[in-house]
């Protein structure tokens, strides 16, 4: 049910021939109200393509009426050219559904550096705003995605209320397009900041913890639309934790998906003085790629977690780390545990537990292992 | 020559049985004066094996006799058993050399976790006190290698005074062993302070930018020993650019056979506004999986640069980029430039330029492409 889980929502997409392959390359989300409430968050590299630069200006009085994405090309990079592309595309969306240009914010996905083929893409946008319904929310996720395997969708159904959403991006892993795009919608009848102070916090601790391959796209975008439809006004944690439930049930599916990652590999740190040291262990944990190696060897290279974990600026001492490989403790006090022999790695799901025993903080970190097929993928191709 | 190519040193190497494999894995260097000034630069990881944390202690006086080293295991999280192990190498190498125990220096490199075969290591010591000579640098040399395919030397030989120097380490991309030895010798007579300066800077411009894999050993140890015995004392710029020289050298060696690369890759950064903002952009390039990819498949992906670039915190206006490849400018003011299909990758060495535009410092760092054969190799067997 995607984006249009919840009330209030109409969605579409269609082939504009942006995509050599002929795929469904353009989505339309259009929120048909009463509330046009809406929040976003968007990559925090300092590069950024010009539809995120676009959809930060335009969700700054927090409303939207509609979302228009394409995949076949990022848009990123692409000059002042680029910016009127983005500009154009808000515009023929907003005549097509009737609203004003500073309602309606823009995403693309694809290869950095190139102009989008402008033609195509503004008779799509005429195109797709035909074919709006109100069970159009898959047909929107598989129009953006690019080289993700499956389309990802999630829905948490409340009390009278509903939170919907679609994602693109096989984790940071996808070859080189490096792009997670998201759309959540709401029927919920909530302000732009309750909006806003959800979407950060769910964010936070899901799809800012995914780190397939520690790169970061200049395209990255969330944003959460609130239509009122359900006249049900939840309280602001209740209302939290429905977002939060999506965002997660959204990181965990691009995790899986990852391009040429054949193992999703939870990374928790616990005993950390602070939850910020929690994180930075856990991403350097995440990012190592000699770890990562030996994991998809099924190798439970413990020496390795360690020299990861000493390369960080958090609270610890060295002769006191712990740490555990699917539950086997084969660390102890900074040397040996018990026997690696113990460990089982088969499984595709395996667990990495860092103990930094200096407080009571934690934080889980999700990643890939690293394989020959990742390296195939974003080598064997421009991209 | 490596290190006996300086006047007043001796080396040697033997077969101690560390290794499973028979090869060469103990090495002795000593310094027979007159002069014993020392200086020694360590890994930055906070995580440091038994023998960095006891050579960075005997070398707080800046004097040494002699340095014992073995390949076969890195000593490194072997708990309070770990540091006996490398005590008692310091003190079977003070007796075999007649020196006393805080006038050795101890390196290891190999697994990580495991403790040494002591009793081959014991009997090693007193054995390779017995081949010393002032020839045996290239046997050192040799013997210190892990995974490296070739050994490591280089000579700087000036005006009556000699540097010279033997280096292990395929990188920090050798399989998981991820260990830099360096061992620097000189007969001219200077004092451990100059030793001491003349080290720091030549490392921060060399070993420090070498940046292969993005992962910090628990072992890296770069040592520094005058002998005096040229009766030369050069000033002190000329001392340093003959250090320089030496460890340029090497640094270049461990990119050239780091292990499973295809391509040795120099990311320059100019127009920065500070040699730190310089460096930041050039280790974020250096370490960006999907343009390593990319270069492996011999694609000028500018895209996935910019991208790194945009995750630092130097001072540049994303529409004022510009990066060349291999010379051909493919990106002007971040934006697209000259035509990639001018860009001729098939030579194994790379070129990257990032032009920041915003000041006058530079810095150059140098990696490998990430290839298939690096995640065989690291993840076929433990390491």
């Amino acid at each position: 049910m995607s984006v249009t889980a919840a009330l209030g929502f109409l969605a579409g997409a269609i082939r504009a021939g942006i995509k050599e392959s002929g795929d469904p390359d353009l989505a339309l989300v259009v929120n048909r109200g009463p509330s046009r409430a809406a929040a976003g968050v968007f990559t925090s590299n300092r590069v950024q393509a010009a539809p995120v630069r676009w959809s930060r200006r335009v969700l700054a009085d927090g409303r939207l009426t509609a979302v228009v994405l394409n995949s076949g090309g990022a848009n990123a990079c692409t000059g002042p050219g680029g910016a009127d592309d983005t500009r154009l595309m808000a515009e023929r969306t907003a005549w097509a559904v009737d609203t004003t240009l500073d309602e309606v914010a823009v995403c693309s996905t694809g290869l950095i550096g190139v102009r989008l083929p402008m033609e195509q893409v503004t008779a799509g946008i005429t195109a797709v705003a035909d074919v709006l319904s109100a069970e159009g929310g898959e047909d929107a996720a598989v129009a953006i995605k690019t080289t993700d395997s499956v389309h990802k969708t999630a829905v948490a159904a409340r009390d009278g209320w509903t939170v919907g959403g679609m994602a693109k991006g096989a984790g940071m892993l996808a070859p080189g397009l490096a792009t997670m795009l998201v759309v959540l919608t709401t029927d919920a009848d909530v302000s732009a900041d309750v909006l806003d102070s959800a979407l950060r916090e769910a964010v936070r601790t899901t799809f800012d913890r995914v780190d397939s391959d520690g790169c970061m796209s200049t395209n990255d975008t969330v944003l959460l639309l609130a239509s009122g439809a359900s006249g049900v006004t939840p309280g602001a944690a209740e209302f939290s934790a429905g977002v939060h439930a999506v965002c997660q049930d959204l990181a965990r599916q691009l995790i899986a998906d990852a391009e040429g990652a054949s193992k999703e590999i939870e990374v928790a740190v616990v005993g950390a003085a602070s939850e910020a040291d929690a994180v930075e262990v856990g991403r350097s944990v995440a990012r190592n790629n000699l770890l990562k190696c030996a994991l998809h060897g099924e190798d439970p290279n413990w020496g390795r977690v360690l020299s990861a974990v000493g390369t960080t600026s958090a609270v610890f001492d060295p002769d006191r780390l712990d740490v555990a490989i699917n539950g086997v403790r084969v660390c102890r006090d900074g040397a040996e545990g018990e026997s690696r022999d113990k460990v089982d790695l088969s499984d595709r799901r395996i667990n990495v537990t860092v103990d930094l025993r200096s407080g009571e903080c934690s934080a889980v970190v999700w990643t890939n292992d690293l394989t020959a097929e990742y390296v195939h993928e974003n080598s064997a191709y421009s991209s």
